[in-house]
């Protein structure tokens, strides 16, 4: 009989980031008083976001329903899943809840904010199972491009969600076990609601390579440039990818320095966790480098994205204070540029030719995200009624979508959701609110969080293509007399010495234009800041076809 | 006897741009009183280049030798090596050489300028040989992503240079012939003195694919999507794409809509000389779309790279006037992003998606350049004694002399120079000369050409980034009487209205500032104006850790 019963209850799904961009992933499930949050990324600013420095997610609806929130539950330690939360923490401070590892790079970014004493944060293992208010969490073992990944099993009154994070599966992995398909066909015998995954590289057909092939390529091009120094820049938060080639330096008897704030960092506590094993004395401090020759040295360095202030850019444009490229270095880039950095990332590798560098990058990288025959693996163990892509563009999900579909799951248990969407999930049924929740990004400049808008990124973009003319002139009050100006001053507009010609008639102009305003009586300061305005701007665009903000600003002296 | 005389002339070589930015392609040949220019192209604008819209190169050198340019021969019709023209031949109003098709889309290009009546141009035929001063020029055909592009062998007195363009092997081209691998065979027999070769694709092993196999998968597409509104973005000035397109929509009996201007422009022309064969009634105008079905269109149009005013972004922002992107539409993308527009590409593919679209990009496009194993056979043919890459990053140069290293040509004879070098080179010797010509990029902005400098650049970067805050305060001229403000105005720094307190706190601390002047007896205004620009700026950093720029105005009265 118990078998026919259908539960007919209902968990909430709901994405605060994490599906309109690359990053900022956030996602609420909730089921009547308690709420548990999956991840709290940051994303990177777009292009047009002129001066921002990172974008967090908009948490209104977890200020509305604070007291509901029982914890954050992290799946791995990479920005854009723990980036947001020290900003977050401040306004909703909740036990945190990850593996030793990500807990431990949480730890650091909680401190450089000042509120690591603040915050609670529990340790979970891989296998164990954490109760928060009506929901149980378990942590499972996935692979991915960080060490100590987990995938999560959400057990909630109204049936499993499995959320796969982000992962690949790599049955040979440097550090740990593989990802645990045992445990999620075991699940998927029970019965899974709904899968969450990770829909990053669906596009690419078969297998992503185990992070071990890098290794083996690392190894040769060591074995290949014996005599060569060796600078290696890959992504600080890849500690298996360090323990790889800590491992060849040691093989080859080679002293490795370790150069870059956040790889310094991440590989402090990758050691102090042991997450990395490092013989004594195979590290050293940058000021011995001249203790050593060449074939004796490797630098393990940030800037393989070619961010213009990490340790390798600066290297290539000379700036690096102790480490200076000469002829005969070998430079191995070990990763791919992310969407965006392809053109910082050739240009590096120019500077560093020029310098007469060998630069190596074939071969010496490999993905941490699924390909298709593995998302279809988790798709046929976890066999869930429902699949909801998410880590990826909307191009992504909805080619994940149609994986699922092939996988055998009906086109309407398929939900490609947005950011904001409220989903309401359950055995009998599963639909999206018609109502949004407050979802998108705000916006971090400096120390302001969210007060720069898009009327500010409106002036900005306006001020990067055209510079800005400011118009000033004092009149005297009451009697509507010019007493100074008007004067012009530019920036960014033109480079003045070359163009007199042009702000002579412009000041000549901009003059008539006041004088007519006082020959007509014209009296309302807003009004003649407009007529300015329009005659200046009507004469640029005809004259070099350029429109500068123009800011007229009128002073009044009694 | 003869043969044992050494040829001890030299020419010279000065590429005045094309060399340390992708595009921009101008090369300078001169021997006596003889000077052809090879190409004369634009780049555009690198992402530090705020507002700025396109490129073009630094003439000096001709502009001082302008009395003996005999003639541009130009290679073929891409924007980077034919754009500056219209801008050049204002200074230096040579004759223009080149195969019919190049020289149609430059006509083009000459009339939106208004000075096509002004140029001398000459059409001229692979194989054909023209004469300009102590220089004779044979145009050798050549594959590439436009038709009839053209290598050169260059005849002078110290011997010949082969110079490929940019090239591609296509043994099966869709239009004309295949590269002239026998004429370039018999030139090295003949004794080669110099190569220079496109490096774009030298970090590609093997051998570009032909034109023909993109053909073959684009029928495979309209075959597939029989159903459906086929829209296919391409590069307009791939005139045997295009052919490819239309040959599959006549097989498919599909109407043919062209959108874009530069894509009308460029298929005009191209029907117009013959390069474009066209059933008759194959191409309708767009108005006539609603006339047909969707299984009877494919729109053929430009934006593959995500440029945000072209047609087939503006159709996937639903701001297009007459074509509505709607579920079940297939769109292809027939072209690869050019390094930075990834994003650009991958935003247009989102909401293209997003609106329903089906979405094909692979194998849909093949590169025009050559790859390894294509330069090797131009290399065996030609044999030359000198080897220089062009048309390619510094890294890619450099790789391109390994590849002539590997090919036998001495190292000293290889020679991956700068865009301003001087390169003497004759049998006897070869060497670069210690003083370089001016070479380098002039900043095109609106109608303005080299008025934005690096001073207006810089402040551009800095306005964007952080916005800039005006104050303003009148004086009274003698007295140093303070009679109005300081008045603060800011753009593009923060929203006012959230950020009161801290613009009403920098009031005050310019107050403070200027009043504490007064009370010092300061009267020079430039050392008052960096007063108060210190006191903001500081203020500023401490409280939010932003740098705007700061523009102090001082006006007077009497």
């Amino acid at each position: 009989m118990k078998k026919e019963v259908i539960n007919e209850e209902k968990v909430k799904i709901i994405p605060l980031g994490g599906l309109e961009q690359i990053g900022m992933n956030i996602t609420v499930f909730e089921y009547g008083d308690s709420i548990i949050v999956v991840d709290c990324g940051l994303s990177f600013p777009d292009d047009e976001m002129l001066g921002i420095d990172l974008v967090i997610p908009d948490i209104t609806y977890l200020r509305e329903n604070a007291d509901k929130v029982k914890g954050f539950v992290i799946t791995h330690g990479h920005e854009d899943h723990i980036g947001a939360l020290p900003y977050v923490l401040k306004e909703i401070n909740a036990p945190l809840y990850g593996t030793k590892l990500t807990l431990g790079i949480i730890e650091n970014k909680l401190k450089e904010h000042g509120i690591e004493k603040l915050v609670k944060k529990k340790i979970v293992k891989h296998g164990q199972t954490i109760s928060l208010g009506d929901f149980k969490v378990e942590f499972i073992k996935f692979n991915h491009s960080i060490a100590d990944a987990a995938g999560l099993a959400i057990f909630s009154p109204a049936g499993i969600i499995v959320h796969t994070g982000d992962f690949k599966i790599d049955y040979t992995p440097v550090f740990g076990d593989p990802t645990d398909l045992t445990r999620l066909g075991e699940l998927g015998k029970k019965g899974v609601l709904a899968l969450m995954s990770d829909s990053t590289n669906v596009m690419r057909p078969g297998f992503t390579n185990s992070e071990r092939t890098v290794g083996k390529t690392i190894d040769h091009v060591f074995s290949e440039h014996a005599n060569s120094r060796i600078i290696i820049a890959t992504f600080a938060s890849n500690v298996d990818r360090v323990q790889q080639i800590i491992n060849s330096a040691q093989k080859y008897g080679r002293k490795v320095i370790i150069e870059g704030r956040s790889m310094v960092n991440v590989i402090n506590t990758a050691i102090e966790l042991e997450y990395l094993h490092v013989a004594e004395n195979t590290i050293i401090d940058i000021e011995e480098m001249k203790n050593y020759t060449d074939s004796q040295l490797v630098l393990i360095t940030t800037g393989s994205q070619g961010e213009s202030m990490a340790a390798l850019s600066r290297m290539a444009a000379s700036l690096h204070k102790k480490v200076t490229i000469k002829p005969g270095d070998t430079i191995i880039f070990s990763s791919s540029p992310i969407p965006g950095n392809e053109k910082a990332v050739s240009k590096v590798m120019n500077e560093l030719s020029m310098l007469g560098a060998n630069i190596v990058f074939q071969d010496t990288h490999v993905s941490g995200h699924a390909c298709q025959e593995e998302l279809k693996l988790i798709y046929s163990l976890v066999k869930p009624k429902y699949a909801i892509p998410v880590h990826g563009e909307f191009r992504h999900r909805t080619a994940n979508a149609d994986l699922a579909m092939a996988m055998g799951i009906e086109k309407e248990n398929i939900f490609v959701i947005s950011s904001g969407d409220v989903l309401q999930i359950g055995e009998k049924e599963a639909y999206v609110e018609e109502e949004k929740v407050p979802a998108g990004g705000i916006l971090v400049d400096g120390l302001g969080v969210g007060d720069v808008g898009n009327i500010v990124l409106r002036d900005r973009q306006n001020l990067a293509e055209n510079g800005i003319i400011i118009i000033v002139m004092t009149f005297e009050k009451y009697s509507n007399q010019l007493l100074s100006g008007p004067d012009i001053v530019s920036r960014g507009f033109v480079y003045v010495r070359e163009a007199e010609d042009l702000l002579e008639e412009s000041r000549k102009i901009v003059t008539d234009a006041v004088l007519d305003c006082i020959d007509k009586n014209i009296t309302d300061w807003g009004k003649i800041k407009m007529i300015v305005k329009e005659s200046l701007s009507d004469y640029l665009w005809k004259t070099i076809k350029r429109h500068p903000m123009i800011l007229p600003i009128i002073m009044e002296v009694e």
